[in-house]
């Protein structure tokens, strides 16, 4: 069973590889900005990318394996300056298999304009049921003491009346977006989309600041795709 | 002559397979997010992409054979979930061989922005004699009871004054653009072309809000490429 | 001798055919919608682009040869519906030997907007000595009778007071820029900076409306590539 | 040993080739718009790119050699016109190594605005340490008297109260921007991350006039890269 456990966790680390340079052919990340991880909750290990190492030369064994302290199980790089924000939400948002973390042009813009993407269209609705928030200030304690723990922590906060499966994205104030899914691959989607809403968002706003949506087409679009009588795409059993 | 018949619907599968691709690498479409259909006046099909099949991996096999009542006559795949919006269209607008859906970034950001797209230039007036129309919003009963069938109405309502020849193309409120033309290829262009002059109107209002246009230029432009004498490009004879 | 002028002229041919594919690669023209044209003066014969052909199926002798009165001496297709224009501005810009039109975006949107471009900073500096004016509504005697020797006629009145070799560029309103230059090559590098010009000039207003540059700047910048003591590149007696 | 100085500085050479067409490759130069240059502060040379010479044709072996006096020691070209500026600034900043010109699109659109860019979030941070200063308006004796030279006086006179290793680029008002680092690779990737942030600050402040960041959230992002007990990236032991 020991080889079982191998060959998934080098599936993953394959997956998160993947993950990350899709980000750049994407067109989401410059230089190392940004970075992938996805978790098999059963070992309880996370599979996410070294610190710092350019695209370029990063192979599919230089992912890093932690578990869910944070200590390196396996690899010889250090894991992401943001490892302590991947698992502060793994932890909290227990149905999500993989995150994603950017500075995407038009999301960060957002970001930093410490301003939600309010739902205004159906292809935001298609993706996310209500507004993308933005969190609040992090205090100095948060920055000072355990930063990036404390960043997954404000997170987490600003979900505490929302879900995460409904709406797999945040903005963090200042800083930049991150999203999630059932797997690495589905938050690397909601990724491309999230960039995508928020640079829509910024031209209507900038062409009408007085739009408004209908709300009922909000929630039409999203339950087109996600609700319980979905029907866009095929079958799952067509496949 | 069976087989004629055989061969042109697989003339048009292709057609409309190359369109659907030429979405993508003109930067219209990212993922699924998008679908272009034709029509055979003849036999009384449509050809239409399926639906949330990835481009990657379709084929012109995969293209979906609908008749006028939205049921599949040949196609192993679920059409479009917009298919009753260009069945609606088809039926409503009886010089039109083609239909494109995009959610393209800057027809997209009017579209959510609820406001027409002027005409204020010769680009704009070589393709659209008009003003671009946005429609108005959906009521509850359109949105939840037959809600694609119902956007194509809102869009027929919209052209109640208006001709679609010469206005080949919509924003709907909130969504997105459809256009259209006489064959598939040319509803591909005029969506690249209402892209391209949704951007440009864009900036020219950020540039000056209280810019004016001579609609006698607009007149102009039209009819030299669309009117009676139309003498833009090579005669048809030439070819 | 008659050989010799055969050579000048398919020499001729070949770079205004090289100038056209340029200024696609160059991301200015979507489709047809451009063209531009040599002359040589000493056989008073122009060539220019025809009318609405492809770019992808145009062959270097597609290009149209045309006399100062319009007239093809040489070519099987039609010249560019916009030649009339290029005449007039040869007839009176003697020292020009390129012209070039496009509807690239930003450029566009100026003319859109009504606007000259105003000289903001050194890259405008390095190129055009001044503004980049717009011309004036064209009268409804000009749009109906001789439309596209009519635009050429507003560009000139346009320069009525300024030198077109130190400004070798205009924005038609409502429809988009004419660029020109010491030969086509010329032409096309103008209206590559002039788009990016005209990018940059909108985001420098969005950023500060009240903007302001030394107008000496602008003069030692213009004179540093373009004085009687240029000292920017290599001297010429250096190739 | 006179090879071993021969080694070095083809090396650079070949440095400041790469790093020149680095730039074009990062989108940040159009045509002969921007220079590269590093120095060998032991021999007191400067390896910088020639004047106006096509990036197509450039060779490793076109690259100037010049002293601290601006004397060219070796190759057959002017250097670039604006070698006077880069003397300034390693006179002035002897902790740098290789400098970077361009005129980018949105850090040149901050520069003809005038205005330096505020500090507003954690991609700024990661590399600059507070606001990426504009300089004043220069005089006309600066202008028409020693320009190049005086522009380098200017950038320095900016940062009299400023830390040129912790605010590692300036923007030269009505100009563009000039980066540096402790070599010409840092330059150039200085002059990269400076055209993404000048983009997002422009798009932050259009979405929200009103924006604040915490400045303890810049700090902590600054130290976390260049701090004393810095964190990000992988021990320089590792390599």
């Amino acid at each position: 069973m020991g080889d079982y456990k191998e060959i998934d966790l080098q599936k993953l680390k394959q997956k998160v590889y993947n993950a990350n340079l899709d980000l750049v052919s994407h067109g989401l990340i410059i230089f190392t900005w940004g970075n992938a991880s996805a978790i098999d909750r059963e070992k309880g290990l996370i599979v996410i990318k070294p610190s710092g190492v350019s695209y370029k030369t990063m192979a599919v064994e230089d992912m890093v394996v932690v578990n869910m302290e944070g200590e390196v199980m396996e690899g010889k790089y250090q894991p992401s300056s943001d490892m302590n924000t991947h698992i502060e939400l793994y932890k909290s948002f227990p149905d999500i298999g993989g995150i994603v973390h950017t500075h995407s042009t038009y999301a960060t813009a957002w970001a930093q304009a410490g301003k939600s993407i309010p739902i205004i269209g159906t292809t935001h609705a298609d993706y996310f049921s209500e507004d993308i928030p933005c969190t609040l200030d992090m205090t100095s304690d948060e920055i000072f003491n355990a930063y990036e723990k404390e960043t997954g922590t404000v997170i987490v906060k600003t979900f505490k009346d929302k879900n995460p499966i409904h709406i797999p994205g945040v903005l963090v104030k200042n800083h930049g977006p991150f999203t999630w899914g059932k797997d690495v691959e589905k938050a690397v989607e909601n990724s491309v989309v999230l960039e995508e809403i928020a640079k829509m968002a910024y031209l209507s706003f900038s062409i009408n600041p007085e739009l408004t949506m209908n709300s009922k087409l909000a929630k039409k679009h999203f339950e087109r795709k996600h609700g319980d009588n979905a029907y866009y795409g095929q079958k799952k059993t067509n496949k």
